[in-house]
């Protein structure tokens, strides 16, 4: 398989898909709040949703609508997560999906919502009618699309990749946001991927769950799981390629893997307050779950978090987040490199030059933590982001 | 039972225990940072150790000295956790013990050692033995054992209690040092308790145990478990009193909650940057152990933790991590409510001041928030503190 990133890509990058946006006033800010992706042709989908108890109205709603296994629209606005509104939540996620199938006259069942923002204040619903009236929807609407989902996002995320494999040529593109409430389980964030490729839609089910599982999942801000995360992807078949299945969707499952993979990183650097991607690595663990667990323990710990925003290599923090991950160590066969410098080997500090690698540490915004457990063959890989003053100026703020 | 507050009180409030410290120059700062507690009398004793797996070198031996259920001396440092030094470490510890017992006139064995600061630094040996030496035991050193423990914290934490009980009058007291890498299992810290109470072994060990299950393991300060944490509990006996055991132990359990809660609240208080206490209760889970998970889960949320720091009664984040927290909800049973004002009723948000609750909550040093699940009897409370700016600041200072 061979692939290559499409410069200034995005979801509409992606044959027969079109969106929109427009300011709509659920946020104050004059921003795009409310925004449309639809696709010309039938779609296939899939989507994967928060573990939160406490799932938001359009959770439940595109959860019940994903049972056809089929969508033709993704609705979605910022500003107002319409969760923990009983039913009232209910009926204001389901108008929002009957007036844009209306718009785009599909019916509604073929439409998922997502909303981000604030829990617990009910939707503007008049601003909504409104907005999704006035949306125009075009072919490169994508730019468009991420800005309106953000939230607390410095920066919109989106990726297009153009996939050469013996199925035939394919494209797939994805927006993402989300800054804060991140964490493994899912990783408490909207991703909406589109492909123009022929995929089988049970195969295609299972590649979205393990691109998820290598990806958001591995990607913790805070701790924190959203009661509104979910995955959306629409498969639209244009590509005209041999379909993709269980027997040939090596891969297309690659090229998933590399857009949410991508999609994940984007999101970890540009974390809440974030200043630095850090990327722990963990090899040699007993098996790969605990090699996730341990990735996913280094890489959400506040002490370890902060130790990197200010560069400083206490390499303590690692190994005493490592300790309580739950997966198996043996102190003695134990080498953690920070950099690439080893500042531990079986389970002893060695002699590193600690203020060069402050400084280099200080340097770089991307950290990469590597721990070899030398037990066995478990590997992973986590992503998140320092932990900074600016992190909880933003999130001590009033919100309500 | 009645028990009343000793004024000043500490561990050696109790009659038979003296102590002393020194700054030995294992930290920069000219601080007390050596310290040894000693009983005149021979005593039952019990731990409570961390579930790091990283366990430091003193946590190692205190384990192996406490099989044999009795212990009379304690040495501790602050400045240097004396971990991940592999044999190196144990060697250390080891002499730590068998100084202090030549200095005491007691077996090695009935030393336990306790060390808490910098992860992977090794322990200044000669500074340890000059000032092991210097130690001056006497009956009002508590005080100082406290301050020779504290590494963040800001203030020292004691308390004697003077219990009369069915089983005759005896005093239990402790001190306790902790402010960061604080999480329940074990609550992250180190906790010595004195008592002259007369009480069965097997029944003391059981008592202490739960007792941590109350205090210790409901505090959070940042979710991290340290290599290092533990809690010893000596009983000399010396109040003469009926012997305290499984079929009559109801007044000392109570009393020695009544001790371990007071300390980890003084911890919460006195967490990392921190400028509020939040106490979380929760009632109404379908169990015990889902209530806990739940109030556990809300008091260390960061962005509960944030969102209190700021004032902001954003109780939609309390729901959220209330959904994470692998408790049973149902959401039209949820009721919540934040400084006695009810917030969220049967799952809807309630119409209160936002503007007063917010003025209220800048002014507290203490934020009540309370969970009721309304599905069974499970009740629990935990404690924590706000997430500041300065806990950030703190810890991405060089500490290396």
């Amino acid at each position: 398989m061979d692939f290559s990133l499409i410069p200034d890509g995005t979801v509409t990058s992606v044959p027969g898909f079109v969106t929109g946006a427009v300011h709509a006033g659920i946020k104050d800010k004059d921003e795009l709040d409310l925004a449309i992706l639809y696709s010309k042709m039938p779609c296939v989908a899939t989507g994967v949703f928060t573990t939160n108890l406490a799932k938001s109205a359009p959770i439940i709603l595109s959860q019940r609508h994903l049972t056809q296994r089929k969508a033709r629209a993704i609705v979605v606005n910022s500003g107002c997560a319409n969760a923990c509104l009983g039913e009232q939540g209910m009926t204001d996620a389901s108008e929002m999906a009957s007036l844009t199938a209306t718009k785009v006259s599909i019916a509604s069942q073929e439409v998922l919502v997502a909303s981000t923002g604030v829990i617990g204040k009910p939707l503007p619903m008049s601003q909504v009618r409104n907005g999704i009236e006035k949306i125009e929807l075009h072919q490169d609407g994508g730019h468009e699309l991420a800005r309106a989902m953000m939230t607390t996002d410095t920066r919109p995320k989106e990726i297009a990749i153009q996939v050469e494999a013996k199925e035939g040529k394919f494209t797939i593109g994805g927006v993402a946001k989300g800054a804060g409430m991140m964490h493994p389980e899912l990783a408490t964030m909207l991703c909406f991927i589109t492909t123009d490729a022929a995929v089988n839609i049970d195969f295609l089910q299972q590649s979205l769950k393990k691109a998820v599982d290598v990806s958001f999942n591995m990607l913790s801000i805070d701790g924190e799981t959203s009661p509104s995360d979910c995955v959306f992807l629409l498969a639209n078949g244009l590509a005209s390629n041999t379909e993709i299945g269980f027997n040939n969707g090596g891969d297309f499952q690659n090229a998933l893997n590399e857009v949410c993979v991508s999609l994940a990183k984007s999101i970890a650097r540009d974390g809440e307050g974030a200043t630095k991607l850090i990327e722990v690595v963990v090899e040699g663990a007993v098996n790969q779950t605990e090699a996730r667990q341990a990735a996913r323990t280094i890489v959400s710990s506040p002490l370890v978090k902060a130790a990197m925003h200010g560069g400083d290599p206490n390499w303590g923090r690692i190994v005493a987040a490592l300790g309580r991950s739950g997966a198996k160590i043996r102190e003695d066969k134990l080498d953690v490199h920070l950099n690439d410098v080893c500042v531990m080997k079986q389970g002893r500090p060695t002699r590193f030059d600690a203020e060069e690698l402050r400084t280099s540490l200080a340097r770089l915004n991307r950290v990469p933590i590597k721990v070899y457990l030398n037990l066995g063959d478990g590997r992973a890989t986590a992503w998140g982001c320092d932990l900074s003053e600016e992190y909880v100026r933003i999130n001590s703020e009033h919100a309500t």
